[in-house]
């Protein structure tokens, strides 16, 4: 019998906070570097074109000796049925046994390993003194992607949200931001020094744009997080030292900018082959704007220090976060270990 | 919230049964033959040389609502830890929702629809009048394998036993078979006529050999349960009529019979891709003997009498079973059926 845990995402929320999401994603994209983890080919199903699809990313974590899967469906008309669109699972196995540890609930750990991922792209490449965010899209995933970077820059004044096809939503979004992120911040009220501080760093203006071009040309950091399959910002809006951090495109066709940028842009990615088969880099990969040798390095050695992120200030930086399995896995090894501590979810076995 | 059922060994016993298994699979495959059913790229890694390795298959029925996946990991050291070496897990969703509908232990789960698949192939391209069993190799599989063909042919009046490392776990396997067989009758004890019937079947002599070449020679029906990587049956011994289902190549490299004996039988599959990348039709297929072309058609067509299993009494018939994800899928609804009825397993909700 090998017991193991199942958790929803109300037992996924109580034992994740951004900080240590951040970090982990970090040891992920390191141990990726160090070849002390790999991933295995992505395998997609689409059941009804652009209504419905699945995805089964897996990988291997050497260096945490644990393996596993993370399967997440699509169904565009679910909400019309009081169901989430999205439904994940990530399945955690032990890499030296294949005993099974967990089954955990995939939407969270999603959203805070995505959130993560565009913050850990601002960290390494954007420039330290960024002080205007602009965050492109305002759905799900727009407080992790604020939070995470938020956490990981210093020096952010001001935040502007564009919704290209809705303004009211982005409206709605910036209304209700701070207190999204106050709830997010809500795991570190007993270490003072650090909630005080962040307190201070969500004490800024949230502001939605019709604009897209001016505020694109006032971004110092621009985060794209939507699902689109066109560019929402064109080459000749971005001025010089701006970083992306590009987390919507995650299967072939998904496009959020200019692929012209490409030509111009130190590029960086979580994977090589995830990022040129269905990531941002797909199409001007596919348009023969880049190469496979024009992309400057994994993210992993950028973070161990073997390559180095900006070289001045005017480079314009892209961090193309496609998602990668381990990101999931190290996160849902960190929620296990957290859960056994404190006894949360249920334990089933097989 | 959406309640989904794990389900570990013990439950998943309770459950099923081999007649049942043999019809839920033949359904499975007729699916994919209607092309109600498809599957997906097969994710296959290893972790280390000949010492574990891991698969993931995965696929969607449509005609039953489904999708999913089994991920089986094989560590072959696992047994001196006091864990088995193959670990299984089957997650089932809702292919109209993604919503997952179970997780279930894939152990007993691959026993059965292996043997069904063994039992299939016999039901579908034996001769009618098939005498005498061959079965090589005495492991797991083997009861399966064999109550499955007992059940699907009316005049098996023999079984010999071959174990190509050791005569002892063949001469083992015979000692123990009819109390493995008469327990996996059990769930028929009240069916009366059709459990006589079953006794009758199994009252039979079951023996191991050490001559292959005779056994083979005698044997109108072959079944290969093994994880052999060379021919242990040459295609000089094999008699006109012989049926063989072959059911242990399932990875590259691994072989059970003389691949000169393609180039004489009609040749039939799960599924074609499976069949020529890591099944017994792989090394054949590899050194130009048989074609794409070559093979009649998979199995569903002929379940379906669209495609002719034997024409004549003399032909030599190979089903290369290389077990596909559509089997354990369809086999794990079924028990999910049963298990909601009779609430079995534990409840755990997303």
């Amino acid at each position: 019998m090998f017991p193991f845990r199942v958790m929803n995402q109300e037992d996924v929320k109580q034992v994740l906070d951004m900080k240590n999401v951040i970090s982990i994603v970090e040891e992920a994209y390191v141990l990726k570097e160090k070849k002390e983890a790999s991933l295995f080919p992505m395998v997609f199903h689409e059941f009804e074109r652009g209504k419905a699809d699945m995805d089964i990313k897996s990988g291997h974590l050497t260096g945490a000796n644990i393996f596993g899967l993370k399967l997440v469906s699509w169904f565009g008309e679910n909400p019309s049925k009081n169901l989430p669109a999205i439904i994940g699972s990530v399945l955690v196995l032990d890499s030296r046994t294949g005993a099974p540890l967990g089954l955990l609930s995939g939407e969270q750990i999603t959203l805070m390993r995505t959130g993560a991922a565009g913050g850990i792209g601002a960290k390494y490449l954007a420039r330290r003194e960024s002080e205007n965010l602009l965050l492109i899209g305002s759905g799900h995933l727009g407080p992790y992607q604020i939070l995470a970077t938020l956490m990981s820059m210093e020096n952010i004044k001001n935040v502007v949200v564009y919704n290209a096809t809705s303004s009211e939503k982005a409206n709605a979004f910036c209304e209700s931001i701070k207190d999204r992120l106050l709830e997010m911040l809500e795991p570190y009220k007993k270490d003072s020094e650090y909630y005080q501080m962040m307190l201070s760093r969500i004490n800024i203006p949230f502001n939605a744009t019709d604009n897209v071009q001016r505020a694109t040309e006032e971004a110092d950091i621009i985060i794209t997080a939507t699902p689109s399959h066109k560019p929402l910002i064109m080459k000749e809006w971005v001025k010089p030292g701006t970083h992306f951090s590009c987390v919507g495109a995650d299967m072939e066709g998904k496009q959020e900018i200019d692929y012209n940028l490409f030509s111009v842009a130190r590029v960086f990615v979580d994977d090589v082959t995830q990022a040129i088969n269905v990531g941002e880099t797909e199409v001007p990969f596919q348009k023969g704007i880049i190469t496979k040798e024009d992309i400057i390095s994994e993210i992993g050695s950028v973070i161990l220090g073997n390559t180095s992120g900006r070289l001045t200030d005017k480079d314009i930086t892209i961090y193309d976060s496609t998602g990668i399995a381990l990101q999931d896995l190290i996160t849902a090894n960190y929620i296990l270990e957290k859960a056994n501590e404190k006894g949360i979810g249920v334990v089933a076995s097989f």
